[in-house]
């Protein structure tokens, strides 16, 4: 049992969990890894089967397509629904220095469990931010340039699920778990945009669980989601959700500017948002001014 | 090169086909099988990967998960789209006495490559019958009991794509394509229902291909689905289509006891349909009064 309930995944965690199989079982590999939880627990799951055939540390293969060996087979059973991690190509690991997914198809599950009555008792706040993490994806792969006829069309069915779950119009469980799958398989058929981009950084420097600090900083970007973000405040409403405020105060400038410094490698999903020329649109003194809204 | 423009898939087809492989490969086996090509040319592929491992002839399998052993890999590259085979766990095959697909995992592919510019020249009729075969699914797996979650968003998607394409609301190659694939993923997640229980009849016994087949029988179903024929028969008027008219007029007793019997084979997807109790709704008597309409 992994304990991922009070931060985000690391690549040390991962090494560590791969060197103790591989002493537990003297070198043989096990047959199947099975990652059982919310997004966390079901990335490390992911990263494990990889790092197990795969030399050196986890923070090797932070990128998109380095992994060269096939991993052990892996099977996902989330039991949180939003982070789409179950039918995605990416495990998102963090190091000292960056958040970074592994990205490939060797992060694909071979085998995903959904049954929805494993949602019963998650608390409803922790529901809201998990399944703005799905909105988010679906918002984010829809208004990029990289998706593709497949991406709009799971973006678009996700959309309405979401809607329907979290403006309260009737949405169920079952709904909010394929909104998450097919929120997953959109990121896949397209990309990440802003949002991601920019709350890597407020996990990464201030620790913040994925899912509030994308909370965080989608609440403004209305000027890149202008359709978009007008609905995500009427859903916080709704949801009786107050997110965190001011939580850059007290930043260093350092910290600021790890902060920019993370963002600024996201350029897959900030070429995909804003175009090849993404650095002049969301320039270094923008993404600070940005940050130090939130 | 199979010839599968003029007949249904056929179980003897398969088996020779499959023989001619091995003593062309002197009883090596192929690493890989690629279906090229519409629905048929795909089920073909899809059968003779099973059958280059599974003793006896394809008939044996047709039913449900009846496959035992693994088939060799197979990538299906769709030069039509509707027929959702590209997606779907069947691969439909008749012989002398039965219409009835190899449902198993084991028929699903391996890879699937789908490139809309391969849709280009194709015939503008044989666009609009395949992409019934697409709609038909859609509404048939939607109305239908067996519907999971899953079932249901792809279903719902799927529809209003064909809806897009087929009543000129702007509709692309891409969209047809897309629609097709998620249309074979409802049905997987759900069931067929009386349109396909009862083509199956028209094709085994009158030899009309199957997606022509739906579409004479799609039209006398208003009873059993009221808010998809007139939009059907609107797709017709729209796209030009005139369907065949009286082709069971001249069919022997013989014949039409064959096509009864053959519908009365689809207990799961009549089940899907119309309930447990679906004999007594769908008589033999009943079955043969549509059938002496189309």
């Amino acid at each position: 049992m992994i304990d991922t309930s009070s931060h985000e995944p690391k690549t040390d965690q991962v090494d560590e969990l791969r060197d103790s199989i591989l002493k537990t079982k003297a070198g043989a590999l096990p047959s199947l890894i099975i990652g059982i939880g919310g997004g966390s627990a079901m990335d490390i799951s992911k990263a494990v089967s990889i790092m197990l055939t795969n030399e050196g540390s986890s923070r090797l293969y932070q990128g998109w397509d380095l992994v060269k060996n096939p991993p052990i087979p892996k099977m996902g059973i989330p039991t949180l629904s939003g982070s789409g991690t179950e039918a995605s190509r990416t495990a998102v690991l963090s190091s000292e220095e960056k958040k970074y997914g592994i990205n490939s198809d060797q992060s694909m599950f071979d085998l995903v469990m959904m049954d929805p009555d494993l949602l019963e008792n998650v608390p409803e706040d922790q529901k809201f931010f998990t399944g703005m993490d799905c909105y988010i994806h679906d918002v984010e792969a829809s208004e990029g340039s990289f998706i593709n006829a497949f991406g709009k069309s799971y973006a678009e069915q996700s959309l309405g699920l979401c809607t329907k779950v979290f403006l309260k119009q009737g949405g169920t469980n079952d709904d909010l778990m394929v909104a998450s799958y097919l929120g997953g398989a959109s990121v896949t058929n397209s990309e990440a945009g802003v949002v991601h981009a920019m709350s890597y950084g407020i996990s990464l420097v201030l620790g913040y669980r994925h899912a509030i600090a994308n909370c965080i900083v989608f609440r403004q970007l209305e000027e890149y989601y202008p359709k978009h973000v007008p609905v995500f405040m009427k859903m916080l409403e709704l949801n009786n959700i107050i997110l965190p405020d001011g939580v850059t105060k007290n930043v260093t400038d350092k910290e600021i500017s790890l902060m920019i410094k993370m963002t600024y490698r996201m350029a897959r999903p900030l070429t995909s948002a804003l175009g090849e020329n993404w650095k002049n649109i969301l320039t270094e003194k923008k993404t600070e001014d940005l940050y130090k809204k939130m």
